[in-house]
């Protein structure tokens, strides 16, 4: 195990109209002038964004609103939202959406003090040093960003969807309330569901060892995922089934289940490349990855796709194959995807062969540095993993 | 599951060396005037002492001293302590030791800008309303006091032992350094096991349904546990091990597995009417308490006793007679406390029953109220179990 900090500030307020608390809470957090960020049309067609101005009016909170964050979301945006923030003297920021408005919140939030150009930060020029508070109601288990200290921005200039971190980027409120949840598209929750697996097979596949109470935490995460999936695909107003994925995606990337180990995130990075020039869906492009990225891998530690297997999966132990054992998890994993309705292959995406190259060349910009640590992974290798993912 | 808030805003700093860094912990929470609280000799005894005071030295850290809180803190140091800090003008407690120094260091906390005695928290008259800030050096993994909203008090006057919780009352840091934990007895090490399962136990057997994912994390956080402390008992100086155990017992009471669930805590308020008289560990009475608790109260939700069998104690389910599982899993548990060496009835702990009347009539209150909430419970049904437990 690792030396580590850990600390989980932002306050979840979790169940049933907890929206309706939107107000309060903000009050609590002493905000003069509030930026209402959202998407396209959802919040408006369920009536959220309705209960969400009612609560804000009740508590007296002056805002202005600023919608239209699109999935993987847009510097663009971000920066006409930091212009109107401090033309408008806005100090708090009130995301109601998905992972992609609390990421497009939050690069508001440090682009508003911050003399230079946003991108800085997602390009590793600057570090956030000072944010505006950032403030959430959660529509979308998936991203976790919630709670987590992260954001994903694309730059629409060269289609570079690029990622920072810092501690001072944690909300200081999250409101999740899963009834928000209920009018998902079945194609949504399960995109939602590959993201949050993905953040927590990123942090279970490392090369740290003696994890073992943090790697029972992950199992524990995706065994609720897995169990309550195909539950809500049956029952999409089932609260309780709901609840459960929509609490296992806040922990999932608190980084409560990163203590203590190094994370792998060549997924990440390679479905990064994806999405950022074919626009597809996050948890899609990781569906596809992660199988492929997995085959690729496993001998590193094979004895850890078989914990995954056996743990996870509850696949039996072949103790005279252990390999096969290994395999037999990671088909799970695949035949679970597929079972949801998930993609599994960039052919599923409709994606060919034409721009892998491109693609390898990006994430590894242009073979100088390596991804992922369970295994380092440099041009040749992503491209392998995008030829198996065909 | 229920509606919940939660946060765990206690930074926790865990791994080797960190306790050198505790200046710089306090001198980022901007302390002007430090106590440093502590129990008896083993932190002089082993070096510790002399680190922690070389680093407040280090950062130019004025500090005063109030040494000698005893296992089961007493209220009347707590008071010389409160004392103390309001003619000194101590603006920060630093608490060096397991949890009742942790405890007495918040009691002083929430004390000192009290006008009233500070007895009055322990009893509900008074509800804490601000606090000194508290930062921890843990020496032993067992209470979960370091990252938790509470303190356990005993007043001499008449051996009551009382809680208080407030979420002000969270440390604003914790330094976990498992190494400070190799020199730990084979019986503290136990007892703090105990402690630790205990907390998870309180929470996992709630009458709150579709709690799924907390309930594998608290099964995460037992297993642990099981797992861990037969090799520390083998091996203490196993870095691995004790961490393992070490992060397992913040982690079992910081409230993340309480989301969403009621809990019970029935077996701590009776432990604590036997620790209250006899002084005795409470790790060692929780282990005395829990199987008799269990035994008693099993019919009222038999198949999460199945479950616990079956995922914790990995019993093989018997389906023609889940009865038999669900007791196999109890008898699992108090073998487990036998072989690591912890009493399992009142007699290894040299209690007879002369008081047993006594400490029921003391927890139910003369039996104007019942205690824990998988089962409601009587003064009658208090003395079974302490029958029970003979």
């Amino acid at each position: 195990m690792n030396n580590f900090e850990f600390l989980s500030p932002t306050k979840i307020v979790f169940g049933k109209g907890t929206e309706n608390r939107v107000g309060q809470e903000i009050k609590k957090c002493q905000a003069e002038k509030v930026l209402l960020h959202y998407g396209g049309g959802s919040i408006k067609r369920f009536g959220l964004y309705d209960r969400v101005v009612a609560s804000l009016k009740e508590s007296d909170i002056d805002f202005i609103e600023l919608g239209g964050v699109k999935p993987n979301p847009r510097v663009s945006l971000v920066r006409e939202g930091i212009k109107l923030c401090r033309e408008r003297g806005v100090d708090f920021i009130l995301a109601v959406g998905g992972g992609s408005v609390i990421d497009s919140a939050k690069a508001i939030g440090i682009g508003v003090p911050y003399d230079g150009d946003v991108w800085d930060f997602y390009t590793g020029k600057a570090e956030p040093q000072e944010t505006i508070p950032v403030g959430v109601v959660l529509t979308i288990p998936a991203a976790g960003s919630e709670a987590s200290p992260g954001s994903v921005l694309t730059n629409e200039d060269g289609w570079y969807k690029r990622a920072v971190n810092a501690e001072i980027m944690r909300p200081r409120f999250a409101i999740l309330n899963p009834e928000l949840t209920f009018t998902l598209p079945p194609y949504q929750t399960v995109c939602g569901a590959s993201d949050i697996m993905a953040h927590v097979m990123e942090r279970y596949f490392t090369p740290t060892r003696h994890v073992d109470f943090t790697d029972r935490l992950c199992e524990s995460t995706l065994k609720t995922v897995i169990k309550n999936v195909p539950v809500v695909l049956d029952q999409p107003d089932n609260y309780d089934a709901r609840a459960e994925i929509m609490w296992a995606g806040t922990i999932a990337h608190n980084d409560l289940l990163s203590t203590g180990r190094v994370g792998d995130w060549a997924s990440h990075d390679i479905e990064h490349e994806i999405s950022g020039i074919y626009d597809v869906a996050h948890g899609a492009g990781l569906a596809v990855v992660f199988p492929a990225w997995m085959k690729y891998v496993y001998r590193e530690n094979r004895d850890k796709f078989v914990q995954f297997a056996v743990r996870v999966w509850n696949v039996d132990m072949d103790f005279e194959d252990p390999e096969r054992t290994a395999l037999a998890g990671i088909d799970q994993l695949k035949r679970f995807y597929k079972n949801v309705g998930l993609p599994t292959s960039l052919k599923d995406l409709g994606i060919s062969d034409d721009r892998l190259e491109e693609m390898a060349d990006k994430c590894t910009a242009g073979d100088t540095k390596t991804v992922g640590n369970f295994k380092r992974l440099g041009k040749q290798d992503v491209l392998n993993i995008l030829k198996m993912a065909l």
